[in-house]
Order: C-alpha cells, then sequence, then structure tokens
C-alpha cells in the first residue's frame, strides 16, 4: 500500500480519481497552515461534503486500522493534518477538540516563530519554547497527535525528538546531506544529525520530489530520485525513510502569498515572481497518477518486497499505530 | 501631572475616584494579556460604558494633546494598552484596527515567547523574530502606536531599541542594577545595557512599587522607592525616568491563574499559592491615593521642580506626543 505523508492540492473528485489511478491507499491532508480555528472547521466542513459526494473514491481515517480498511475497499483514506499550530490559538485544549474531529497529525510551525516553536526561516533559532511549547508537546503526545517537524527549525527538530514522548515524523523533507544545502532558501531540508535522532526515537522521514528540495532541482531525473530513497535507507534504516511528497496543484498567486506570509506580514520573506508559474514538478512526477512508475522505478533499482512495503506505506502505518491509538483518555 | 503609565486593576467608579484624590492626570490602562481580538473589542466596549457613566472623572485620551485637556479639566485621561499582542492574532493589519479604537500602547509580548518576540521568561532568548516580529515592529512605528518592552526578555528589548523608528517604552519595571537581579523569579527587571540603550534612542522607564520588584520587597519604605528614582534619574537621566506603578486591584485567584498562563498551559510556570493573597502593595502605597505623599517625599529628598514634573508626567507626555502623533495615515 502507498501511504503519501502530505500532500496539499486543492480537494476534488478530480484529484481523488489521480489517487486511485495512482494506487495510492492513504493521504495526509492539509487543512490548515495560518488557517484560524474558526476557518479550520469551515475547512473540516468542507471535507465533510467531500467525503459524502465522494464516498466511492475516499473517506477519513481516525486510525491505523481505518486506514488499512479503507485501502483494502480501494479507496483512499485520509488523514486529517495541520501545517502549523495556528489552528489551535495557543488554546491547549484545543488539541483535544480538533483530534475528536478527526486531526491527526500537527506540525509545530511553519517557517516562522511562534508561541511554541522556532521554524525554518528564523535566523536565531531558540528551538521548542520553554513554557508554551513544551506543554504543548506534552499535549499532543497524550491525546495522541503526530507531531510534524518539517518546517521547524534545527534546533526546534532536536529539542522536540528528545521532549516528546512519541516518536515523530518529518512527513515532507530531503535530507541535506545527500540534496545539499544550497537547494532551498528557507532551509527546509533536515540535517543528519536531525535525521539520526528522529530515527533513534522510532521516527519517520518523508522523502519529496518537490523541486525546490531536490538536488537538480526540475531536472531531477526519476533515477536520481529513487537514488535519494536508496541513499537514505542505507543511511537511516529502511523502518525510517518514507515518502511525503508535497505535491499540490489547483492553486493561483494568492495562495503562494497567503502560504509566505500569512495575515503576518506586508512582505514576503523570499520574493514572489508573479509571473512564475505557481509550482513545477518533475515530468516523472506531474501527479500521483505517476507512483506506479516510481514503484517500478524502486524495483529495478533492486530495493526487496519488504523494504519497498516499509518504504511505501509501512512505516508510516506502523508510526501512526503508535501515536495515534495510544491516547490516554 | 501626574502620569502612571501602567495599572491593571479591575476598572470601576471605585478606583477612577482614588485616581481623583491622588491627583492622577493620567494612567496607562491594560484592555488586553492573552484576550483574543473578539474578547478585547469587548473590553472595550466596556470601558466604553464606563466613560459614559463616570464622565465627571475619565475620558479616553488618543493623543498628547487630549491628556493634557482632559487632566486640565481636572478629570483623569485614559490610554488603551495591550500588554501583548494576542488581540492582534498575528494579523498584521489589526494593529491600525485597533488603533483606529484608541490604543496607544502595545507590549511586543507577556513573559512567554510569540511568534513576534522572546518574553522575559523564556530560558533560551532569540528576540524579536526575524520576519514576523521586524514587520510588526514597523508596523506599529508607521500606525503610531508605543511599543512597550516591560515583559520582554533581554534580547527582544535590545533588537527592538534597535529596530524600531520611534523611541520605545518600559512602562513598568526597575532597575536589575538597584534592585538586584534576585527579586524576581521572572526576570521582569530591566540590565542596565537595556536602559542604557532604550534611553539612547530617547525611550522612557516606569518604575515601579510592585513588591515582587523592589529590593526589600513588601518592607521597601517610601524613602526607599524615592531613592531608587533618584539613582535611576542620576544614571539615565531627568528626561527619561518616569512612572509606571503597575497597581491592580480587584481580583481573585483565577485572575492570577489566566495571566501565568492564559489558555497555554495546564501548569504555572511559577507556583501559585492558592492561600496567599492575589498582591500584596506597601503600606505608603496601597492605592493611587498615595501619590501626593510620595510627591512630597519626592520634594523632601531634593527633587527640583524641573525634575518633578518630567519623572511624574512630563517624560511620558513627552514620549506619547513623538510617538502617538506621528501616524502616517
Amino acid at each position: 500500500m502507498i501511504v503519501d505523508c502530505l500532500q496539499y492540492s486543492k480537494p476534488s473528485r478530480e484529484r481523488f480519481l489521480e489517487w486511485q489511478a495512482g494506487r495510492v491507499g492513504c493521504v495526509h491532508v492539509t487543512l490548515a497552515v495560518w488557517e484560524t480555528a474558526r476557518e479550520t472547521l469551515s475547512v473540516i466542513g468542507q471535507w465533510n461534503d467531500l467525503f459524502a459526494e465522494n464516498a466511492d473514491l475516499v473517506a477519513l481515517a481516525r486510525t491505523a486500522e481505518e486506514i488499512q480498511a479503507i485501502a483494502a475497499s480501494g479507496r483512499t483514506a485520509v488523514v486529517f493534518g495541520f501545517q502549523n499550530t495556528a489552528p489551535l490559538e495557543d488554546d491547549i485544549r484545543l488539541v483535544q477538540v480538533f483530534h475528536d474531529l478527526g486531526v491527526r497529525i500537527v506540525q509545530l510551525t511553519y517557517n516562522t516563530q511562534n508561541s511554541i516553536a522556532a521554524g525554518c526561516w528564523e535566523n536565531e533559532d531558540s528551538g521548542l519554547s520553554t513554557h508554551v511549547g513544551r506543554q504543548f508537546v506534552r499535549e499532543l503526545n497524550q491525546v495522541g497527535m503526530l507531531i510534524d517537524l518539517s518546517h521547524c527549525s534545527e534546533r526546534t527538530c532536536l529539542d522536540t525528538i528528545e521532549a516528546s514522548s512519541a516518536p515523530v515524523a518529518v512527513t515532507h523533507a530531503n535530507p541535506i546531506e545527500f540534496v545539499g544545502s544550497e537547494v532551498e532558501l528557507g532551509r527546509r531540508p533536515k540535517s543528519t544529525e536531525v535525521l539520526n535522532a528522529l530515527v533513534a526515537r522510532g521516527g519517520v522521514v518523508g522523502l519529496s520530489p518537490y523541486v525546490r528540495m531536490l538536488k537538480n532541482g526540475i531536472h531531477t531525473t526519476e533515477q536520481e530520485f529513487v537514488d535519494m530513497i536508496s541513499w537514505s535507507v542505507d543511511k537511516f534504516g529502511a523502518e525510517h525513510v518514507a515518502l511525503g511528497t508535497d505535491f499540490y496543484t489547483g492553486y493561483g498567486i494568492e495562495a503562494v502569498k497567503w502560504w509566505r506570509m500569512g495575515r503576518w506580514g506586508r512582505e514576503s520573506p523570499f520574493p514572489i515572481d508573479e509571473q512564475a508559474p505557481v509550482v513545477e514538478w518533475p515530468a516523472w512526477f506531474t501527479s500521483p497518477e505517476a507512483f506506479p512508475s516510481m514503484v517500478a522505478a524502486m524495483e529495478k533499482s533492486g530495493f526487496g518486497t519488504t523494504e519497498l512495503d516499509l518504504v511505501l506505506g509501512g512505516n508510516w502505518i506502523r508510526l501512526f499505530g503508535e501515536v495515534f491509538d495510544r491516547q490516554t483518555p
């Protein structure tokens, strides 16, 4: 089963049909980046409509078992996640409230500093904050939310891996040691120190064909992407490497401005080229329909069945099972 | 004229009568600490009622000139302030919205880390944040809001004094060099380095008889408080030292819990003694009615008329004039 541990496309039946064509059993989708609690409730309402209208293709999953049952029925299981703690609005009791609504994965911050943690765009990196950050990590652990560190700073990653009583995830980022530190302005790729600490505690990293995190950008070949998977498996272990494509489509320039600076900025920290396409994907991964080709390339590169099962989905299912089901009521 | 650049009592006619008895011409009051934008609108609504019901005693002031006119009429001018950026909810355009509603003073953070800055309770101090913090400082400058650094970290103070194009304030804190660094767990007193940088840019510090920031706590005498004013005037200049008592009354233990941890915590970072009084004041300052006695003690200690005028109110009026009136529409 293929689990893609992050996509952020504008949701529609067209996308769900691509998931089916790509034999994707589970997708972790993003409900919110800068959205408030109230706005996020409406996003959940829109998803509820989509589930009702597309019950032949998709269903919400709240546990690892539900994911497996939905995938076994030939549909795609959707796992709700936040790419920021903005919807929690510094109210620790909203962790349980959003868990009750199906949210299972929460990234501590999206690029910039917030009350909980430093993001990867900060020049001064104070990591997980002393009071708010540490109390929220404990709450997320207790409620059964998987903590995602993808857009967090180096030190936030190290602090959180240490502070968390449950294993954590980097749902969508590539290793600096493989792709180089210069591929992306925003310091998104993860250091070997972070990834070693992550896997030592049972965490999983999802690799991405997002061109701003690939060594050769838009020119990266499918074989070079598979080489990054092989390298990562050799370096960090087949039980800890998986997929998180970061795939998205369907947005205009306004969405890019929203992601970059929410409502907090009048100027984007990085220039936005209004003429350029919102996003470009390598020719061999222009939609999730491309997964079977990627799997074939992995088989050709020597991945055995056990390794394939782990990397394509087994590692995420194992981690989801450990975290989502440890809820202490 | 006496300007008290922070009080946080539960507002009522009884308090306004104390202001009149104490000959207080202007008080900077706190509308919000952890309150959301919506909650803060209701607080403003409650103040509007109080202004209508007590028009013989108080009125809202939006400029330095309005403060002087209200005080000249024998009433007390109220300046609205926030002790946190929580009501701005990471929306940079809410700075102007709350300015339109009369808010003129904004503290960047209240003790803990937020998206804008590190507070004085953080163990790791990254100062003003790279993106959100710097954009908000620019916005506050442009809109004509006075930035308050009282509960901010050392580095947030230094970064903000440097980044701000307008002079800034420490509305209520005492000098570490005079009171010692051990008087308060929460690192509230300000270092000489911060106060020197503040005054070099035209800022003002308000001294407070809050017992947790006094060298001899509850046993501090009025003369010892006056000695701190004298010492501060000698050290930082009569144009930069003023009063910000932090006086508050009228609350129960629930308010203490709210101030300590808003909605973000399940545990207070510092133990709360539920049996102890919410707050205690030195015997010579149990209400703003005590100001005339304090003024007499200052005169007895050798303060001249010019110095007295500056320290009691002139410095705040000068700073308010420079900041509130520089609004660029």
